[in-house]
């Protein structure tokens, strides 16, 4: 048989695993099957497609199947779900979603790029019509579909993580009531509370309703369209909608089946080549668990920016590289109405589960020089190793300044930097781009300062 | 005698080094001397000031010398002109300026902070009252004067480096004609052609009038007000107002005259910790010159940046600490109407002549994910070292986005990262605050491809 690539999953991972091979072998067959109608999806834009900021859905979408067998050479077939994985054997069981065909289609290397699924709560009458996750193309249009009809005039979000309360904008924007119930006594686990509490104060600003601390026990139909949802402490509200935001799980029962070995959290376990335990199989992007570049323990984080780096890397490894993925950092940022939040490394709390003594300085500073018009605060947050003074992470909240300023922590922590180090580093400065420290430098200086008295 | 520190200068680097000497001996005795009316101010926000962005020029001063005295026991005399060094004796002279009273002050430790005077270009008839430089607040208030009298409806500018540009900006707020003077065949000589042809068109975009490769070589007075402006290719202009802007050079005098060393590029030498060749005598700031880091060679680039950072160092080692200032790289940031220019590190140029052999690559993305509103292009280059693959130098250009941007590669190459490395970086994602293969990863990967070409 011919050399034959197969690619389970035509998104972030398994789009760039295939473009990656085609570069490195012209002649390779290439085959991507996709369970959903579409390829090459930025679900991380899906939140503006339901808030009405971006209009026409296939804006989010970069690739189409026709474009990439004309520009590329790959065969992409849509609405195509892989049923089955034969590692003895070498083959895949493929099911057409439409015809409901099944067939086999041999490979010679297999990437398996299944992405995550969304955790549907296990609460009473969580089928309900109007009840919904948010991963695909599919789920933006349905509720889309449902916020244009105008029959919403209040929506809830289930979680109260990123996406949740990108989600909860986005449902604002319809000028709608919004409410947004979390079970933990915290939004945003991932960032320290006091970062925490200037998400919470941008809610209340724009009139989202936020229930911490407060879990959702069971909805009921009532009548046709509304949505009656009872709290585990007796309290119960209506809603036309409910959008569950609790998280994802890598899918991985393709692997599983095949006994593919599967790691300590959960993902598709692979090396730093994005070998997976079965021969001239690999794996990457949200399906598989991957490794944190400080505390080097196992990590999970679906990402994107993740997925296509490793899908690069599973890419060029099908063909004979031997490209490695070093581990990631967990640098995530987003914007809730006017306020970015950001975060890089490990915040107190996961230095702390890492078993490394950390010493954290906060500050905050204007983003420009503070005479300049227009500047505005933002808070910077610095968390170093005890004993090496090097940077492990930091977090940052306030303008939209943040956004790349956070990238310059990440950098410094990857390169293994102190706070000496960090605050040496001759940043730009203009009057309307950056104080004449930059709130960079700022942390770094009181990061020093707190070493020196810790 | 007790210990008395004495410091020439109170901006950016005297005062920093006036108040950290103080965080580390408060018992010391600091007296500071400024030949000007003003401390501590931003002199980088003059040209906003002159622009009418910021009305009130006490916003760009941040403290004041009864400031000093009260809250850091700081003794700040403004109007006070150092005119001599004697190191034998360790004393300085000083001017007294509003009394002309000539007094000894003398010193068991000296930190020069003379900064830097700007060129006067030698053009005959350069001394009409109408011809300014922009240096300090004075210089700030009388211009702004000028132009508050309704009396400036064409002015000019000499010299289209980042200060002249800023300038030239700044006249065009008043709605007044703008025409700016450039030696040189291209404006912004620390950036590659292609950037500086990006600042070329939105000086054409917002009619500010260019001529490069054009000498000024007289200036003659029309009547009372008006300056005629005659070029060495004959042509001649009418101006009311001309802002010269060719450049600084190190203030020197008081050092050389005290038989001082002064280095290859006429800054006061100074070593790592600040030390000029004089003993108890330490420099700081746009005074002396310093290294490039990625060369090692001396380079002298006055900046309140670095100002900042010498005078804090040489305030500690003043007081027995043992701080160095490791050197810079160069980064600059400027904001022109509406786009933005920036570099760090080396240009193709510059690297030639440090004898680097260099590969660069150049991009083009948006800053936000493309399909975000307002996402806007952003210009990249990358400047690697073939031999080692390491990244050596940046430029970016475009929107507000490239502001922080630049400070990852900034610390990427402080770091020492490769293309490898820096395309590796876990940096962050959302749509409203960068694509998904960020700007830098996208510059990176065509760094890295450039490389396996060369």
């Amino acid at each position: 048989m011919d050399k034959h690539l197969v690619v389970i999953g035509g998104t972030a991972a398994g789009m760039s695993a295939a473009a990656r091979a085609r570069r490195g072998d012209p002649s390779l067959s290439i085959t991507v099957f996709e369970r959903t109608g579409h390829i090459t999806y930025g679900s991380c834009g899906l939140p503006y497609y339901i808030g009405d900021v971006i209009k026409d859905v296939n804006k989010l979408i970069t690739y189409t199947p026709e474009y990439m067998k004309k520009e590329r050479n790959i065969d992409v077939y849509t609405l195509h779900e892989v049923t089955n994985i034969n590692t003895q054997e070498k083959y895949v069981k493929v099911k057409d979603l439409k015809s409901g065909d099944i067939f086999k289609q041999p490979y010679t290397q297999l990437v398996i790029a299944t992405g995550a699924i969304p955790i549907v709560p296990k609460i009473l009458g969580v089928e309900h019509k109007n009840i919904f996750t948010l991963r695909n193309v599919e789920d933006g249009l349905r509720i889309k579909e449902l916020l244009s009809s105008g029959r919403v005039k209040r929506a809830t979000v289930l979680g109260a993580g990123f996406i949740g309360l990108e989600v909860s904008e986005a449902l604002r924007n319809w000028g709608i009531e919004v409410t947004v119930f979390e079970m933990l006594p915290a939004i945003l686990p991932q960032i320290d509370k006091e970062f925490a509490v200037l998400v919470e104060d941008e809610l209340q600003k724009n009139s989202v309703k936020l229930y911490k601390n407060t879990k959702v026990v069971e909805f009921q139909a009532s009548g046709e369209n509304v949505i009656k949802i009872l709290t585990e402490d007796g309290r119960n509200f209506e809603s036309d909608m409910v959008i569950a935001s609790v998280g994802v799980k890598p899918n991985t029962a393709l692997a599983r089946n095949a006994n593919i070995s599967i790691g300590p959290l959960g993902g598709i376990a692979v090396d730093k080549y994005m070998r997976t335990s079965a021969p001239y199989v690999w794996a990457a992007g949200d399906c598989t668990e991957t490794y944190n570049l400080v505390t080097r323990k196992p990590a999970y984080l679906p990402l994107g920016t993740t997925a296509n780096k490793q899908g690069k890397i599973a890419g060029e490894n099908v063909v004979g590289g031997s490209a490695a993925f070093p581990g990631i950092l967990g640098t995530q940022v987003t914007k809730i109405f006017d306020t970015y939040v950001a975060t890089t490394g490990l915040n107190e709390m996961s230095a702390k589960d890492a078993g490394i003594a950390a010493v954290s300085a906060k500050i905050v500073h204007t983003d420009k020089a503070s005479y300049y018009p227009g500047s505005k605060y933002i808070h910077t947050k610095i968390v170093l190793d005890k004993k090496t003074a090097k940077v492990v992470g930091a977090q940052m909240a306030g303008s939209e300044g943040i956004g790349k300023r956070i990238d310059v922590f990440a950098t410094a922590i990857t390169a293994g930097m102190t706070a000496y180090q960090l605050n040496e580093l001759d940043l730009a400065y203009a009057p309307p781009v950056s104080p004449v420290y930059d709130p960079i430098l700022i942390a770094a200086s009181a990061g020093i300062k707190a070493l020196e008295k810790a």
